[in-house]
């Protein structure tokens, strides 16, 4: 669709002084999901694997645990000022068998009807129960293949190496061996791409895998691993508390600072031989 | 509250080995927003200047425009298994002419009722009226104080210090000055925080004032300054494609990659003078 980038001018200010030439942005548009014609949720995204980002979303938000429960993803035939498809609307169509999300799923998702969200009582207040517990107590993987990653992700990135702004989530398998990598204005839906392309690949749970990511661990970034059946979980960056408790929960294994030949094994470091 | 860091047990892995030793994490905990006793939203947040948090958050979402807007604002009394308040849930009281958010807030924020969600239409769909439109015609702030607010806004990050993940917002006056910095695991919630604290202070609409950002410049972060009437939104990364497009259409100065003595102009460069 040629939208993952936009051009536009920009005034560079240097100690040298002022310049004006064109630059490249990485695109960011709203995607609205639709699921029956009834709007469910709108992300801020890259345009882009966006019949990805809806599997992988309804996946992690727990509505599908099949590729089998979407019998159909297509855009609505939206135009914009010029005619054109927006491309920003995607309608999903679920199986007959799978109960349609609630409107103010959303919502339900993240609040909860008592006054007290706190430790053990807030996980449970902000999880969503995953089809896919972590099972993969026998993956062993070198400490060096991990250290390799975020270097192989970061390869991975076209559009990073365009405009410098990017997050990134690649699924490498236990070999080290690059499955698929997705690059998004936001770092949780370029998770959701990576696991939606799994799911239409037929790869979830995503056992023996290792789900990389640019940044940050969030709590957010774990709970999407644990609905995928994610065994083990690599950020370049650090994990937040809730994410170390989240991930001990569900028997992922997170790391964090994965750099250079180092890391941080936060939770079950037994599936990373040093 | 000692709640910004948790220690947490971690197994350091080297070329040289593995070695078990404590660790400090940023902490991170859900918030569940009410208002007058019913459930707004829930954001995953570092603890801690929760109530300039909930000021903020209802300025940029558009339920508050004043301080008198609030009358009061306290956490509920609940408790977690030991007996301890969770400072969790926050209670606002809105004024009695504030008009109280709609249940759905969130989601008619960001869903819409055509099938079209594109160009200016899609920044009419998701963006929210501003009540302070930025005026500041005459600000003009050198490039070489905007040059210095990254390093000062680091400076100030405590939490980042001991953990090393946070993200920061830091609202600076025109000659350079910090007026506060706020960290917070969500880079929504660091901005939220720092202009709550703003309203708090007197000090909204925040004419004539910088808005440093520690990462990208994303569509919701400009969203946050057009609220707050801030004329000037400098980031230390790129920003996105609606975020340049909001910044022009609100008329406001939005710098990226602002790093060393340069940085990357994308709308009304001529506050900033090389």
């Amino acid at each position: 669709m040629g939208r993952l980038t936009a051009r536009r001018r920009v005034v560079r200010i240097t100690p040298d002084g002022r310049t004006t030439r064109p630059d490249t942005l990485a695109a960011e548009e709203p995607m609205e999901l639709r699921v029956a014609g009834t709007p469910l949720s709108v992300t801020m995204r890259t345009p882009g694997h966006d019949v990805e980002l809806a599997h992988g979303f309804l996946l992690t938000e727990g509505v599908i645990t099949s590729l089998d429960d979407i019998v159909a993803a297509r855009y609505c035939d939206s135009v914009d000022d010029s005619g054109r498809n927006t491309y920003n609307v995607l309608d999903v169509t679920l199986a007959a068998s799978v109960a349609p999300p609630s409107a103010s799923m959303e919502r339900n998702f993240y609040t909860t009807s008592s006054c007290g969200v706190c430790g053990k009582a807030s996980l449970d207040a902000v999880r969503t129960k995953t089809a896919f517990p972590v099972l993969d107590g026998d993956l062993r993987i070198p400490s060096a293949t991990i250290s390799t990653l975020p270097d192989r992700l970061r390869e991975a990135q076209k559009v990073f190496d365009s405009t410098g702004g990017l997050h990134a989530a690649g699924l490498f398998d236990a070999e080290g061996e690059l499955l698929v990598a997705r690059e998004d204005v936001g770092r949780h839906n370029a998770v959701d791409k990576v696991l939606g392309w799994a799911l239409l690949q037929g790869l979830i749970p995503a056992r023996g895998c290792v789900l990389q990511v640019s940044g940050r661990a969030s709590f957010e970034l774990v709970q999407k691993a644990a609905m995928a059946g994610v065994p083990i979980l690599s950020a370049v960056s650090a994990p937040s508390s809730l994410a170390v408790e989240l991930a001990d929960d569900a028997g992922i294994t997170l790391a964090g600072f994965v750099r250079g030949g180092s890391m941080n094994v936060y939770t079950r470091d037994e599936r990373i031989l040093a």
